[in-house]
């Protein structure tokens, strides 16, 4: 009834493809430098010619090369290639130095009835969004068993959708949490003394409000870990509390606005990167919601798509939620051509989003469990 | 347990109020033009000392003034004052020229818990907004019998918020709709042809999109009403439907931008104004949506309170929603300090408002009910 | 040296157009109300065939109706249309109805590196302005003797940028003013009392600064008109002041929050697009700053190109400044494609703008002179 | 001519301070984590009393502690609290602890005629910006030898405002810039290859144009360091040119969204921290452009005044600069009450702020001079 985006890969067996030359590869001059000419990656399906085989290195992302890891071909940051390593260069994306971009097969589809299509419409305040859309996208992901990421910001815990983030954490929604030192403050905080950044849930400032997100980072400081925070009882609820008992894995990278940091925040940028990577890399699709700093970070580590067995690749519906088109624009602007946005407020978001969940649940239900 | 706000008017016995003159009136020098030292009104409960006696004259809104019409005092626009008029001067508001502006009644109560205090925090994207309190507040003045006014903007209806606004009118919450020619455009398009602005409600673009609007126009002008299109059929539901079906009145104001314009468009501005102000003068309660010139509109339009009989004068409760804090700062800049600001898309705060005053009327129900 | 955009007819004489049909009229069945399948008009060079013969009405506006006056072809409001009145019919743009809307001739030509092509870029504070180019197009179409409109919002005057407007209107640069009641108010405020809304020109509000508007409003009801504050010595600087004493005309279109108004503003919307309508149909360039409402207005009059003698058609440049993304994206969905977005500050557009137009005049001074 | 902000300590021989008890100080039970009721410090002067005196530990900023260390009294990073070391306890900030916060000293002004009251207006795009006063005080600021700290986003390069922050650096007005790893790639891949993220000068588009910084951060990585890229002639032009070439201080800041990153970018984000703390201590005046991350991150560091022998302090000029209030307002709600706001497009703001310092300057020049 709904139906879906078919990738179909190129016909290497037509010319100009068919006469192709094979990909070439230089040593890296020096560990983390590379070949003058060396071929910049993008989050499209990729092929590079080797021994007269076109071959898909797995996870493309942008910003990175084409590594020959022995017989293997890995698309990795410039920064961990090793002097010598063999790096593929062209600047071409056509095939004609052996390495050809399907920008086609994902970015071309604007005429047909599709999820893809329907994610490529414009950004703007104006629009209607169609949660039953994004709700039934959502739910579909979590039932085929996808490892759904979500990027969050602080303005999420501050503008009280922490409750929603909890029930989808709670519902199996959230695969992974990648985000930020703030967002993390900001739970702790309200799980502790009840505040964001000194002002109540009602959105009235408390006395020594200033100071609260400092006391809530040094009483984690002094137990160790978030999760001993939450063992030893001085965290009962929230966000954090939430991901801790139901064992969903977070990343928290550091910046350089941090307080504290909380322990677990991995200060160092490219450790972070790394962590991160480790989860985009198993990606299946993305919710972005309200941090521009991170959902650029993300966007750029993500592929376009979802890299199934063989051929069979399907879009990674990637939503990006945000007060102002700017970030949305800059995200697509940046490479992630394939975000959906949505231009509201993180709290409404996460409230409709949530209730049409629930409500997609409950039409899948067996009619035998309603009676 | 929820304390209410008490307006206390001021102590006219005490120094300097005691000790002060009469206010002076002079003779307007031809019509709509006044005398120069004219008194301009703002808002705010206002006090005129006339033949020794402290008087309120009712319903004062901005950039007025204070005419003495026979024995009555009228706030009034001054393009109405006739030559000769009798119009109060004095450029101080602190009762030395026998007016008194009681901004103190209203403004200063910053420190006591009640519900006016809760409206005058800053206007962010980031403070929390409290749907609960907003439902309540909007129940509670259904319950009592209040006058609840909406100005809308196109955006409500572009953004499929049509559902909830016709919920909103169809229990009760609308006593009238003020808006301009493109709402009620957008709407009848989309009860006409299912689309507003040519883009069907998933967002896309159908085929001669453009001129659905300029049909839609069409149609109501050639039966020659709006209520005549609903009436013979050519309009079957959406905002302008469940207003004429349920007996609610409106006011379209014409602008520089309109198209059409629909019949019963006022064109003049100043006869537009008149028939806002007719409904403005018994509000009890606001809400603005989408909107920034007929916000500001009606915002110059209202009093900051509700007039009771006697001295019993409680704030009216203004709500600004839009997608940016800029409508908010600039309505309340303007003077209508009383404003409370949601910022947030339009779409989301229907929906979520509604959500949350369906559960506060769940809640009113008597238990013998829910049985 | 910088190639212009040239217009190139279509081919009539290769089908499908070679073989389309005679377009068809019929009778308003009322004053104002359109036959069912009237055709409705964009801004783009549109070809109506009669008689066998391709015609092309000139000033298309959007949102209008081709009407056979006589043996002209007129594109007008379809409010004007009288009862019987002889109107094009079809919703085909391509011909097969014989009508046949030009969009190729302007809206294609994406790669050539003409002018046009440059205004099609995106919108975003991202992307640089290039003020040398907007100088460069400004300067040359007052050689040229160009009729250069300004469509101005209040935020104009607030913001001081009041001085470079005044130095445009001084030197040429404006061919008409359009604008609403409030941007007269402003600079009229500013002019008799040194402030605008009651705020000096370094920001600090002023004892009984939000009468100071009202009072600069009676002012100039008092002598009757804004001409007459100007020779009565009352006004004595200012944007009005300089229109005035430069004749250059200038239309004040009513609204709904308008406070007074000032004599001479139309306060019947209809009228008030008659009058700008008698502007923008001579426009041959556009700038319109700090303007939502003013701006789309215009923006639905204003044809897409500046019609010549004969089939020299050239693009209507049309520059339009926000200090948001949203309006300029707002005016190119409501069909005004060709204007180019300068996302800024209105006080620093002005500024910038006159210092590059400055250095433009300066450097097409002969030799001789700067000797 | 110019009254300046006198700043007056408090008076401690009145009640209630001149009977506060001595502050009391308690051993952080680990190393970076603080006793339970440590003070949390501000940006304001704060006088600590300790053995009957009360002293004013010098550069306070704030989420920071007060460590005595021997006899001296530091503020510092709770991270770096040594298990045992002695930390001021207490959570009243009105003396009656020991600790006493000076708010009134500085953001009590606002009546006087001063900078500082200049300095708090609201932030709104509707308020005029006073470039001469921005020009005079940033040109005083020079002359009088100061720290001026620019704190910059990659839009400033982005958007072709480089040639007047090259001209800044030139003339003496940056004693240091801090910013991350993107402003400098931006730049330097302009100085390279003439593009910004692959977008000509004049906002299009280049062919293979998305690898463009990816070349120029390897061209850098290959020569070791961004000063060696200037020495080899590799970069001729930009920023970090003048930078290098004016022996400018510059601290680069990683993040999470980096690419490369560039030689010398701190990855680590607390030795980021540290190396911007060096330079903000000795901070005199902040100029923040275009960048929410690294704008908040210093805000956090700034104290709000500048320190000088005795008790003589001066408020610190902060200037924030960003296409919306948010930026600006958000700043501030994190404790940087000082910000001036600027609500502009980053390039118009550089080139008007470079002309009015332009003619601040030749105002300067003796008369002698300009004969």
């Amino acid at each position: 009834m709904n139906p879906r985006f078919q990738y179909r890969p190129p016909d290497f067996k037509v010319s100009p493809l068919s006469g192709a030359p094979d990909a070439r590869f230089e040593a890296a001059p020096a560990a983390g430098v590379l070949p003058e000419r060396f071929f910049s990656t993008t989050n499209l399906p990729t092929y590079v010619k080797v021994d007269g085989v076109w071959r898909r290195p797995r996870l493309p992302r942008m910003d990175c090369v084409v590594y020959r890891d022995g017989s293997d071909l890995v698309v990795t940051e410039p920064r961990k290639i090793p002097k010598g390593g063999r790096v593929a260069v062209g600047v071409m994306e056509d095939g004609s130095e052996g390495i050809y971009v399907h920008a086609e097969g994902f970015l071309g589809g604007r005429h047909s009835a599709n999820e893809f299509g329907f994610m490529q419409t414009e950004v703007s305040r104006e629009r209607p969004v169609d949660y039953a859309v994004l709700a039934q996208l959502l739910g579909e992901e979590k039932q085929r068993g996808g490892k759904i990421i979500w990027v969050v910001g602080p303005a999420l815990v501050h503008a009280r959708a922490r409750q929603d983030m909890i029930w989808f954490i709670r519902n199996g929604y959230v695969g992974a949490l990648l985000g930020g030192n703030a967002v993390a403050v900001h739970d702790l905080e309200a799980a502790i003394s009840g505040t964001t950044l000194g002002m109540s849930s009602t959105g009235e400032g408390v006395e020594g409000g200033h100071a609260m997100h400092m006391r809530a980072i040094n009483t984690v400081r002094r137990v160790g870990s978030i999760a001993n925070a939450v063992q030893a009882g001085l965290v009962k609820d929230g966000i954090m509390h939430a991901l801790v008992t139901h064992d969903v894995p977070f990343v928290l990278a550091g910046s350089i606005r941090d307080d504290g940091p909380l322990p677990g925040v991995l200060t160092d940028t490219l450790a972070a990167q790394d962590a991160m990577r480790a989860f985009t890399s198993q990606a299946t699709f993305a919710v972005f919601v309200a941090t521009a700093l991170h959902a650029i970070a993300v966007g750029n580590m993500l592929p376009a798509f979802v890299d199934g067995s063989g051929d069979e690749l399907r879009p990674l519906t990637t939503i990006c939620v945000d007060q102002t088109e700017f970030v949305v624009t800059k995200l697509r602007d940046r490479g992630t051509h394939q975000a959906y946005g949505v231009v509201t407020n993180a709290q409404d978001f996460m409230h409709v989003l949530r209730f049409y969940v629930e409500r997609w649940e409950q039409a899948q239900t067996p009619a035998s469990v309603s009676r």
